[in-house]
């Protein structure tokens, strides 16, 4: 019996399914690396008359989550139910039973992270959750090895599939936001309620995890800037790809900047040179540079029932590896400080506005981005569809967001302005 | 004392100075990463008396191979020498001591990695290589961990910055190989002798551990198919871009293709729309497949003294928390055979031909295609430059290599033909 260990699955869904598909089809790949007989003991759903696809033994399922809890034999316990309850209770209940974690809750990790690793720690249990950021992209094992002589000095992440591929599409098929919503509402790469992934949540709290493990620092959604990807318009993506040769990315950014980390999530200009231009549709990519290795980037696919699985038994034959090895974990003794206040970023601006046809017009604007030290690096008016205004595209030299915000908001109360300013941060 | 680790260093040339520089730096984040004080006690190199800009007491200094060797407090000996001998001989002394092991030693491990890793399965000591393929970029430790759930299907490698940086700047800038060539050694990109990297010898001993540690297969270098970029001219580059949408770059590829592995390094016709077009310049990236996760792709600084030093501290932080573990090594228990033999590859081609300009020209090479069973996809006939004969580009369908082989032989003994013709793979 020493020489099996024993695993429980909490969650028969999805990535449930992915995972004991993967250990059907890969156990002796997985019992060759760990020298060890691994034994999917038990999984537990609340519904387990589902056909899941995957082959199963009808003795492994079970609807009584005692049955791997109370287990002594498993060692490890796999929380794939998601959201906050009762997957919170259910990971802390297993680790006072001194059971390893492994888990792809990204929601949960970043709002209870204090909580779930002193209990780690405590309880002397590893804890993984490569699953969580980039579904099967290698990533924080990256961080916490291979760089570990680093620090990390900026990343720069695609890590939500449904926006990059909503924002890909805008721009390879020239449609609209909503069309390409709809379309990937339809091809199951968005949800029927698509805000969190639209609105930057999903982003955010990948950013979280990926900043703990980065750099040592943990900063909580609300304390940071999140914005979505619903105010891109095509006229945007076009001007950014036109004039600007340029693509619009939703990025999750921290960044050292004199010793203190900005955490931001925001739609991006990135310039078609730099490598994250390259990452498209549902595929994710996080570009790190780190103060002795220079920049890096890892690629590939950040969601989706086997990457996810594929990290999952990853995370399963890390601890099987590594169980005899003490348990350190979470932000070091770094004094960085976190900056979340989106106002104090210097950034250069991509501004879209939509004016009257008249002069003076342009007078009015470029003083108030003058009064508020904003410089104009270009400009372009386009003449087309004057009956509802003309539409002027800016882009910034350095400022200061407070400046622009503030000068935005003065230049919306102008008669001349006839609809919301929209400016992106440019990369 | 037990609660530190030392570390000897043979080498202290580039990397060797870059490991020096970032055991300074960064001695706080290793330390307490590892939870252990951290030492290099000696740094061992015939010539001592050269600075190399990096701060070092001359206390730690010598020119004594024995000083390392024979020093039991040593735990951990970083090879950075390079070359076969006495690399060998130290590596293999260094393991009978009972010290770990760090090289980027590529060559070393491509020719005897048997007798070494042998060694260090008789002796009971690690030995990690991380910096020997890929520079600073994370890429052994993945495939050995993050990973580990999957069996690698295919891997298509950019792993010699000195040749993508030709091949880039022969893209950009439409020079001629010879040109640019003269440029990355003045610059430091190339060799004042550069034919180790433009005929593809560095990127196979590189094949031959990635394929190891990705496949479990060890193959020689003399048993694949190794071709270099020195025949690839402007005009082939120029035709990739502009009618095919391609680029041109040198890929070490691993595939298994109905149970066997093909092993191989040749200039490729990349798609522009594939991620690995974007890896540009010095830089690497390797873009592997597994059958869980699909595909992934790491990339940064293939060389260069910080990224191989970033490595190469890595590999003594994993040796420093896993100095514990047993030690599994090697090729696995695959039956996977190794096909090294190039004439069994099915492919696209493109081919360049030069020919006469006049009647039936081409009635005679398709005549000779059709013969072996090359069936043609385009053609493109240019009639610039007729003195020296006409250029004509085609791209065939899916052919097998030893039918090309067989054609363009007879192909250039035809009269009509005047320069000896090429083909590249298209991937």
């Amino acid at each position: 019996m020493d020489n099996v260990v024993n695993i429980g699955l909490i969650g028969f869904g999805t990535i449930g399914s992915g995972v004991v598909e993967t250990i059907n089809k890969n156990i002796d790949l997985i019992e060759n690396k760990v020298g060890k007989k691994v034994k999917l003991k038990k999984v537990v759903d609340l519904d387990i008359s589902t056909d899941r696809g995957v082959e199963i033994s009808s003795e492994i399922l079970s609807t009584d989550i005692n049955d791997i809890l109370e287990d002594p034999e498993i060692e490890i316990v796999i929380e794939l139910i998601g959201g906050y309850q009762p997957a919170l209770k259910f990971i802390l209940m297993a680790m006072e039973k001194g059971k390893h974690i492994v888990t792809a809750n990204k929601a949960l990790l970043a709002k209870h992270w204090t909580e779930i690793i002193s209990s780690a720690q405590k309880n002397h249990v590893r804890i993984c959750f490569e699953a969580s950021v980039g579904g099967g992209i290698p990533l924080l094992q990256p961080l916490n090895e291979s760089l570990s002589a680093n620090h990390i000095i900026s990343s720069y992440s695609i890590i939500n599939g449904t926006a990059n591929y909503i924002l890909t599409k805008m721009s390879e098929e020239g449609r609209d936001f909503d069309d390409v919503l709809k379309e990937a509402q339809k091809k199951g790469y968005a949800e029927s309620d698509p805000t969190f992934d639209i609105e930057g949540d999903d982003t955010a709290q990948k950013l979280i995890i990926l900043t703990i493990i980065g750099f040592g620092v943990y900063i909580k959604q609300e304390n940071f800037h999140v914005e979505g990807i619903t105010n891109i318009t095509q006229e945007d993506i076009n001007f950014a790809k036109n004039e600007l040769n340029c693509c619009i990315k939703l990025l999750a950014i921290s960044k050292l900047v004199d010793g203190k980390l900005e955490v931001r999530v925001h739609p991006t200009l990135v310039p078609n040179d730099h490598l994250l231009s390259s990452v498209n549709g549902v595929f994710n990519g996080v570009y790190l540079v780190g103060d002795i290795v220079g920049p890096v980037m890892m690629y590939g696919p950040g969601a989706g029932m086997m990457p996810t699985a594929s990290a999952v038994v990853g995370d399963c034959i890390d601890i099987i590896e590594n169980m005899e090895k003490p348990v350190l974990y979470g932000p070091s003794t770094t004094t960085v400080k976190a900056i979340g206040n989106i106002t104090d970023l210097k950034s250069k601006y991509y501004i879209r506005l939509l004016t009257d046809d008249r002069p003076g017009v342009l007078h009015e604007i470029s003083g108030i981005l003058s009064q508020h030290n904003i410089s104009i690096g270009s400009m372009t008016q386009k003449q087309q569809d004057e009956t509802n205004g003309i539409p002027i595209f800016m882009v910034t030299h350095t400022a200061l967001e407070l400046d622009m915000i503030e000068a935005i908001h003065k230049i919306d109360q102008l008669d001349c302005v006839k609809d919301q300013t929209h400016f992106i941060r440019v990369l």
